[in-house]
């Protein structure tokens, strides 16, 4: 079950005969990081095209918007708001002329400072037209005269603070960015277009580029800025003094698409790895494994194959689920959750049962499967998280409820126990976690667990 | 018929308990003038609440979008694209957040230097995120650092020179503003709301008004800055040289509702005089006089009363015509208009026919009605045009054809009257259609008719 | 404005390549008699293809309908529920198959002994799919072992009794039927298909023909069958002795569109003699005369001929009124009617008004209509009807109210003229309402204004 | 991946005060059996009130359709075409007006003698108005003038062949029928309504019940007329002779949720009770067992099990896919499979996969799958699938290719492996699938697998 919403995906591309074509497959591979809204801007004789709308790419993009989005480049955005509310004006990219020409932003991240450099910049006599913080990329693009992009941006991004990977498109080029933490992921690749010629892309996640045929090249590194034009591929640095690493590792717990590789290591093996340490630091005798589905799965086949207890579907996901639905006047007990997710009472009836999820947020949702599987006939249940107890928001972009509703931010894990009604529950240390990635605190942002934000909050701007 | 295409509807209202419902009624009564795209922004609690969408009023705002423009003051537009192409992002009214809080615009109008005005605003650092030409004014204000938004106005809009009349809406005031030429109507009333209270509304055309029960005051005078807030109406002028008047005349002959007060005349009246001047300066022996509905029907009541010539309905107007239409495989002759206009042959059979029409601008419709006019039997055709010939553009906020689509601009009244295929064609002269607007060429705009323009215009820049 | 709901519209072609590109024309210039429903039917190779939906035309048929509507022969139907509700079970063309092969019907009309026909079918083992009484005909015809379809038909038809107008499309012919008494229009024609072929056309209203570019040929006769094939076009008569002609005459004050030729006569034409004749009837000093658009224009010019008042248009009415409007939530007065009619207080204040309308049927319009008048300052309102009182309701296929709820059933003329607040009130007598279509009543059905009802009435089956 | 198409889904309750939405819901939960197509009839004061339309549960129904299907009785059914075409007359339930009274149908099967008893219905002046078979049954019930509806029932039905599940709705109770074959599933269950009282339902499946927290009391019986009414529910029996039991095996290989009891046994057990067995007869060396997701997955899961091989999720499935989908204009390979299905190459590469999906239908899927698998580095693949060959279409209500397009009716399992460019292919056996499902030939039908049809098969009828 969803732990807490996505985030954003980008995508981009150079040199395609099919540029927005191949944007909109990319965003469609990518659906699973934002489904909130999407948008394309294409780039055709140095002017730009955009098509931008609110719902799924399916269903924002038809053939004939396609057509119009000509051009051999394009990026792509798929949001999940993170800050700026969900008002049409903050669908992403965002687009602007500027002094040098037309530019188009796509953004996965948040900047931390931004309320301060919306401040300064107001008084400087900049506008802000919607209310998410990519807009203070483009003013301190704009407040810079020079010709040279690359410049710009160097001396532009050292005054952002926070998380961004980006996709921008310029009258001539194509330049994708990572911030010097590196909390969010950045592929590069080619796709093969006939000939022995190949296009340039960029996105979040490689889900992207198996979709298209394209083959990774390698990840755009933390603090590099890469920008391609019609001579080729060109690597530059974001100045300042490099600092820590903070590569997301909750891509790994839970964003990430499982066939993804993200900062090197396959998803899907990330979490076979969780689920085993998970095993090895929580065992329990029981009579099968049973994953919440989809997202508790390869942790389940990790827990089962580390611990010897058999894989079972025990609970299956209705997959017909749209995003509407009338619910019964009367009340159905834990309606909302049955709907997308039945217990099997066939396969664990009488058992006991290990359940394993991705992580714990909340708790409600965690209480209604709990409390489903018991009605099932469930003897025992065994709740184990495959990430450790998630104690503070995520200012890095992603839409995290507050501290006051992270249930493991409030209340020990015998009263999380007690209130979702397991048997036992148990998490995921932030050693085996880390361990699972193959990584350690030095390198990878684990604040929603551990408390240690690489950069300052000030709680008050967020 | 449509001579060319409409412009723009603005409205606004302050203190109404009921203000997002009083302007989604004001824009309904004015659909006739925009009929792309429609927006509403309201104010609560000082902030602004916004919903914008492509299509018409009844389309774009539902039941649940007027309940979340909650607050007591509201400005909205219908569009009809000027300059700026259909992009969504030219959706107006525009807002954004400046400095000294958020600001919306509503627009109907076009600055004609509005080129040089935004590269210069590019090297000062503003950027532009659609292409329409009112973002100029929400950065020439984001530039002024004072507190007051008034005297933030009376410095920018000297440097914009052009049609417009405005709402604007800030955290704490209603903003009416028309420029120095008073180019485009904007009227100023009261809508009873209990008690012996009243809101204050603005809107394009009286029809608003006369919709939702408000009283008409006076209209906002040309140069005149309206700002109502809390405590009443308060005027200012826009600073600099007064010039000519320049009211367009074209609101009279074609654009404004005919149940309006325009310029302080009612159009329904103009137009009828325009056909009776008509009828004095081009007589013909004939058996009746047909109007082209619905334009063409105050006219030709003028026409007939003056000429003592019978007015019959001889072409009917099919009202279920809806925006799109499946066209036969197989030519049908004239279909585009057939489906619009059915001339009846009973009536007319046999008959020399007096056509009148409001405008004539590129032929071709006039070409049409008068084939289907000859087909159902009349034996003569008089075509009489209630306004002079179209010779020029406009650059005022009205998105008319170049110059070399314009037949009058190309060809010779005689031309014209044998590619129409009529017997006679006749056109009101300036002189008369002036004495029709109880006006001058000193007070009007007619530069489409006489080439006049009252502002310099850089063609290149349009 | 509408006095009541309309009735149906139905249209046929055979032998034309564009059969059912040609039917949603036709079915388009007949919106005006029915926009609930909508449906054409194809034959191609035998075999019958549909297509039907809720709503206009224009929303029913999208391209990709009319491609897969194969083949040169079709019907059409636009549908404004009579009886049978609004279920989709009885969108219109009704199609069957029988033992002879498949059956489509459209129906324009009413059958007052459906119900217990009905009932005898049910007792014969036929089963009813829908609720409307068109589907009594497709049971008699398959009780029927006869390969003669019109044989089938001749012996079907004298077993019901009412109004109705028919295109009915078997595997091998088109059938165009008119009950004996006459109660509905129906239309024959020929379009020219190139090669001096054509193709034969049947609709209700001469309107169709005029779109598509058909000639008119001639009525359908009351109680003929029209059978067109390829072989050319047949009659033969509804077998039983003739009864009396009975055509409706509210066609012409109301129904019909002005342009169309209704039982051989100009609808327009005979709108204005109205006007004329009630002008010479309930003469009445006053300034001028004003219509209530668009269904009052025909009689209003009429009466301002005869009477010599002149003619304006005093009330504008607002075309852009779509299908749903959301309501202020603060009572505006008299709301519902002013979003689509505006009287314009220029033209009227301190004028003795004439206002004419087609017919008067509850009096809580005509009421409110007034009110807006006097509110715009008129200082006398002559109410003026260009047809009699209505009295009854319409058992052969109009949508009308209840007898309790027609004001002249109830109520004396003075105390509806007091009810809808005139200054006089006159009616449009039936003796001149006959003379308007040069008839009588032995000819037309006139039994909303007269009582006399061609046929039995069994209310109860009603 | 979806074998072949699926079937329908039936629900019906009794007694319930949320008789409707209950019904919206045992639908919702049963989608995966007929997503083209949903209707629900409620039964309100001896009236029936109807809703149907085009597509997916959560699109054709709304808050005010379930509000508008008043009662507390109800019955409903989604559709995938089986007979009948796509066309919208075919929307079940079937309802129509006979002798006595309303009567609605909801039908799972195909009758295999439908033309036979239509011809004949035909003769005897039925009309057809649809084009699916379950007409044929409403009619036999309107040739019956018993008042007892289970006698007309008994009578009609044994003239009946085939498959049939039916729901049925008359003015006072609710009938639920299984053929004497059983070839479709049928349960009865109870819900409670509060106060110790409950409701009765009936569904296709369990999973439905599971949704609305209905208890499961027992199968309907093949040949059981199962009648409820105010007093309770009654048993009957279809007439004649009883032939041998026929319940689809394809059930639990393919069409049924894992998460349902069907023929009183779990369809998740069974299925992985088929990959145990598969796993028996047809072992092979390999490194690890990839399920084609989400069909496979129960199976894959048995494989592994008995051959304690690894479970791998070696193909990832994304969940985002909507229904429709813009095609890249330049090929990419296997593109339609690879926007569903993604292999995971740092799962697969260099390793022997053995790859396990429920059925091979065309064998094209399967090809492109393998090609996937392959160029995701596998170093060996061997394909295994959890059901015999498919031979032979179905005629007892599924949408199955014909037998030219079933590849192993025309080709050697050896012919197939090379088509599909597997290592190794292997089957399941009739033998081990009948032992998955604890059951033989004799009470099961696999006709599809092994050629015995339970009826006679005139093709040319169907």
């Amino acid at each position: 079950m969803h732990s807490w919403h996505e985030e954003c995906a980008i995508f981009g591309t150079w040199g395609d005969p099919e540029a927005s074509r191949m944007t909109y497959l990319g965003l469609y591979a990518q659906q699973h990081r934002g489904q909130e809204s999407s948008g394309i801007v294409s780039l055709h004789e140095g002017a730009q095209i955009v098509h931008k709308g609110m719902g799924l790419v399916g269903d924002v993009f038809h053939e004939s918007d396609l057509q119009r989005l000509v051009g051999t480049a394009a990026i792509g955005h798929n949001r999940y708001s993170t800050t700026g509310g969900s008002l049409q004006d903050n669908i992403q990219p965002l687009s602007a002329e500027l002094l040098n020409g037309p530019v188009a932003i796509g953004h996965n991240g948040n900047f931390v400072n931004a309320q301060a450099v919306r401040d300064e910049l107001k008084k400087k006599g900049s506008i802000f037209q919607g209310t998410n913080d990519t807009e203070c990329l483009l003013h301190l693009l704009a407040h810079n005269r020079s010709d040279d992009m690359i410049k710009c941006l160097q001396e532009a991004l050292p005054q952002l603070v926070g998380a961004y990977s980006l996709v921008i498109l310029t009258k001539d080029k194509l330049i994708a960015i990572r911030d010097p933490f590196g909390f969010r992921p950045l592929v590069l690749g080619q796709r093969p277009i006939g000939d022995g010629s190949f296009s340039w892309v960029v996105a979040s996640e490689t889900c992207a580029f198996d979709l298209i045929g394209a083959k990774f090249v390698r990840e755009v590194e933390p603090g590099e800025i890469v920008s391609i034009d019609n001579k080729g591929a060109h690597s530059a640095r974001i100045l300042g003094k490099p600092q820590r690493l903070a590569k997301c590792v909750f891509e790994h717990v839970y964003f990430a698409r499982p066939d993804s590789q993200v900062f090197g290591l396959s998803v899907y093996e990330s979490r076979k790895r969780m689920g085993e340490i998970l095993a090895i630091e929580n065992p329990v005798p029981a009579d099968m494994v049973v994953p919440v589905p989809d997202s508790g799965v390869p942790a389940a086949i990790g827990y089962s194959r580390q611990s010897g207890l058999p894989f079972e579907l025990g609970i299956i996901r209705n997959h017909y689920i749209g995003r509407t639905f009338i619910q019964p006047s009367q009340s159905i007990r834990s309606f909302g959750v049955k709907i997308k997710l039945n217990p099997q009472s066939e396969v664990i009836r009488g058992k006991r049962v290990v359940v394993v999820d991705d992580s714990l947020v909340r708790g409600t949702t965690s209480q209604k499967i709990i409390r489903l599987i018991r009605a099932a006939g469930a003897k025992e249940v065994h709740f184990r998280i495959a990430s450790p107890p998630t104690t503070g928001p995520c200012y890095y972009g992603v839409d995290t409820p507050r501290k006051s509703q992270l249930i493991a931010a409030q209340h020990s894990i015998e009263e999380i126990r007690e209130f979702i009604d397991a048997d036992t529950l148990s998490y995921l240390s932030v050693e085996g976690m880390m361990k699972a990635v193959h990584g350690s605190e030095k390198e990878f942002c684990a604040a929603c667990f551990d408390g240690n934000y690489p950069t300052p909050i000030n709680e008050e701007n967020i």
